[in-house]
């Protein structure tokens, strides 16, 4: 599979079908056809051909895709085929949030240490995740893996942290702080603005409302 | 500017504008050059004088833009220079993460209410919004605005709870469930897929430490 060129917008699309594969699995379906799955997921059936073609062969027409071998290719691309190493910067609720997503697991990400710099919360556990002085971040890293520090801490000291996690190596950010943070090239940066999303559903209202009127 | 008619793309792009327009016009910078904005965002002058000429005259050659008006028409366009009334379905971490970002009520995203079934939670307050019986939801949404629902639960109850939120006339849903909603076309939705979001940021670092191979 290395040798596959994908487009970004197919890699974009990819979670989606993991997550759509993932369920028919869990559920005991063996096969399913572009036509069956097109249903399911509101995309045309000839959508899910080209983007699902990219991965050669696993379609066969009359009988369809074989959920269990195309559900495992994805997850090969999207290197969730192996475990990954979290740790969490911020010990505050959506950092508790996060904390608690257990199915992240099964997918093989694991959240491994909590960082803070609040004296009260320093030495606890939230969900049996230790958290730990954030003036330790460093010497952690030294010592143990990490794949991707979770950041969700406010902007000013987001910016902060980031540089001192490229500084130790951390190669993938998951960005929660509202700011967009300057990191090298080979450095992976996914980032969830929130009041960005609610911003566009209240546009999405608002177009609604005086689509309406007229 | 009710008759501009403006792309998906460049709607998608408009919170992450009006974000930095924000940033701006607090620290007080009254007028900004696309060359300026493109440095700062990161996106070509090019593309930022194409975005921000769908809302015609606010760059001028040699003048740059004018902070305070580009940011109060692009926060028009978006629907937030209004009160927005939402609801939390869920108390849980990520519900009260969510109640807590305080800075959404400046946007005049106010949280009023929040629903949940566990009889610890009902009755108490979370960051001074008070958590209600699921099992009132309708009689509450009858009774007072709701522009919004931010659902919060598990997928098996989200999808319930989708229903009830739709037939009781709430016409926009920002939903965290790990699934898609069925609603109508009326029915505005804005997912956010952590999961999701997780495995584009896996699939990317995977993707560099190929590169670093070759």
């Amino acid at each position: 599979m290395e040798e596959v060129k994908v487009s970004k917008a197919v890699i974009s699309r990819l979670p989606r079908y993991y997550r759509y594969l993932e369920e028919l699995l869990n559920n005991g379906v063996e096969r399913i056809s572009s036509q069956e799955l097109s249903e399911m997921m509101h995309v045309t059936a000839s959508q899910i051909r080209q983007d699902l073609n990219h991965f050669g062969g696993f379609g066969q027409q009359g009988y369809g895709y074989r959920v269990e071998n195309l559900h495992d290719e994805i997850g090969k691309i999207l290197g969730i085929d192996r475990i990954t190493h979290l740790i969490l910067i911020g010990a505050g609720n959506l950092g508790q949030a996060l904390a608690n997503y257990t199915n992240y697991r099964r997918r093989g990400f694991c959240i491994e240490a909590i960082f803070d710099k609040d004296p009260a919360k320093i030495g606890t556990e939230v969900y049996k995740i230790p958290v730990r002085d954030i003036n330790e971040l460093e010497t952690y890293i030294a010592e143990h893996p990490v794949d991707i520090a979770t950041i969700t801490i406010p902007k000013e000291q987001a910016v902060l942290v980031a540089d001192r996690l490229v500084k130790a190596g951390v190669k993938a950010i998951w960005n929660f702080a509202h700011t967009d943070l300057a990191v090298p090239e080979d450095v992976a940066v996914e980032n969830v603005h929130l009041s960005e999303s609610l911003m566009h559903l209240s546009y999405k209202l608002k177009a609604r409302e005086e689509e309406k009127k007229r």
